[in-house]
């Protein structure tokens, strides 16, 4: 465990200098007030979740991790927008995000949403403009990234996430469609596009999706339960938020004790389709007792 | 002008049968209400100068009118996600566009942001799966698009423009930056990206560039003087929104006349350019004669 807390670690870092560098105060040419939002809302802290699993994915399938960090970042350029655009009062109306203003609150709603909408454009941009990766490879980096992120993806789960608000009566089923396509579309894009840029196998690339749809999934009802067993300064935001907007979730489904056992069902799956991966894959069984740990 | 109306009516017809093409209510596994809001917005009429000039360009250049559709498609998508968010309450706050409800009036703010959020995307999808061009075609198109798009482009653009508001003094130096970003870049990228995939030489490129630089500003300006002297039924907006909203415009700044005047130099420029292009480019020019004989 203290291991993979390393390697998170290890990932943050990696990760944060590529996107300091794409970031940088100095690139030219750009409204300062709109990349400050950009930068205050992607180095607002979060686990780089996502860029770790496009590492480990790039581990288990053998590639070069420095080929692969632009990917990393155009993925969590894509998660941060997402972030930027949820919080907004029109959408979930979260004035905090990991401890600290949300970005509308800190800038205001325009900028807020700009800064979100370039942040996307930016995230196409660095996959078409990535210089370890052959023309080939760029363009089913971005295929992939844009189904997993567009409306038959990450916008269409958020949409029937607005949508389901106040419907508490909505299944698990319902659940599950709506959190495969808004949480669990880019978890699964990190893992697949982490193997694609390594050049892995159809059948390594075909068990780390597996891996990812579960896990993705499981990365979701972990979060209900934390939403509703947390306090405020671990969680970053009001604890029991999903409660109070009226928003259906495992646990409000399902309670809090069946979610869990539902976790702990997801976890044990995800173990067992990476004992089929004959490679390095101790990032991502670390993830899953990573996940295991949290809520107990 | 007869001549340039239909064929302005004629790329009309062109570009619409792509983008219900690609947003066809066909198409599986999508949000039902964000699609269509997706279309509703897309379809909500608009002179489709953009997929004009893209036409127009790969005209000039010789290039295969239907290799570059789904260009011309890509670029629509980008400008209507821009008019779906500049609209919302925080931004401009337009009730109507082009006559109708606007898109969060029509459905709401939350399912508005998304729409727009997610045509960027389908944008960038699109290119990167063209068929009829090759993969490194496909990446040209996909960064300039982005850069055109995104932070040093269109969205700085409004974020300007945004922080400009309230701002009357704004000087025409001002306002000419913040135009170049905010309506240019895309025109000027819609004249490239025609081009580029009809693999025109680069003094073809250089010239249409130079072309839609003058042409984008001689659009904006064109833009402020309707706002100025238009009813509402002409201009399917309240007239004088922007001179309310507090807005710096090229009116507000120069004066009515001196405006006019300022566009009639504009298009001169672009006649004399144009002169250079030994191609077709009979649109490209009566784009000019229409942009003048609007405001007379």
């Amino acid at each position: 465990m203290k291991d993979f807390e390393h390697y998170l670690a290890d990932c943050v870092s990696w990760v944060e200098e590529g996107l300091h560098s794409y970031l940088s105060p100095a690139v030219k040419n750009v409204d300062k007030t709109l990349a400050e939002a950009m930068r205050y809302s992607v180095f607002q802290g979060g686990k780089r979740i996502r860029p770790m699993l496009v590492h480990a994915s790039c581990l288990a399938a053998g590639g070069d991790l420095q080929t692969v960090l632009p990917v990393a970042c155009a993925i969590e350029m894509i998660h941060s927008y997402s972030l930027i655009h949820d919080d907004l009062p029109a959408m979930d109306d979260d004035d905090m995000r990991r401890c600290n203003p949300s970005c509308h609150k800190k800038f205001s709603e325009a900028v807020a949403i700009l800064a979100g909408d370039a942040l996307q454009t930016l995230a196409f941009e660095i996959l078409a403009t990535t210089p370890g990766l052959s023309v080939e490879q760029r363009l089913v980096q971005i295929t992939t990234l844009a189904k997993a992120a567009g409306w038959q993806g990450m916008v269409s789960g958020q949409s029937i996430d607005i949508a389901a608000t106040e419907n508490i009566a909505a299944t698990t089923q319902i659940l599950e469609m709506m959190h495969i396509k808004k949480t669990g579309a880019l978890i699964l894009a990190s893992l697949t596009m982490g193997a694609y840029a390594a050049n892995a196998s159809d059948d390594l690339v075909n068990l780390l999706q597996q891996y990812g749809r579960i896990t993705g999934l499981a990365f979701q009802v972990q979060d209900d339960i934390m939403d509703a067993i947390s306090d405020s300064h671990t969680l970053g935001k009001k604890p029991g938020s999903d409660k109070k907007n009226g928003k259906a979730t495992y646990v409000s489904v399902m309670g809090l004790e069946q979610a869990k056992g539902y976790l702990a069902d997801l976890l044990k799956q995800s173990a067992e389709i990476l004992e089929s991966v004959k490679k390095e894959t101790q990032p991502l069984q670390g993830l899953i007792h990573f996940l295991g740990k949290r809520i107990n």
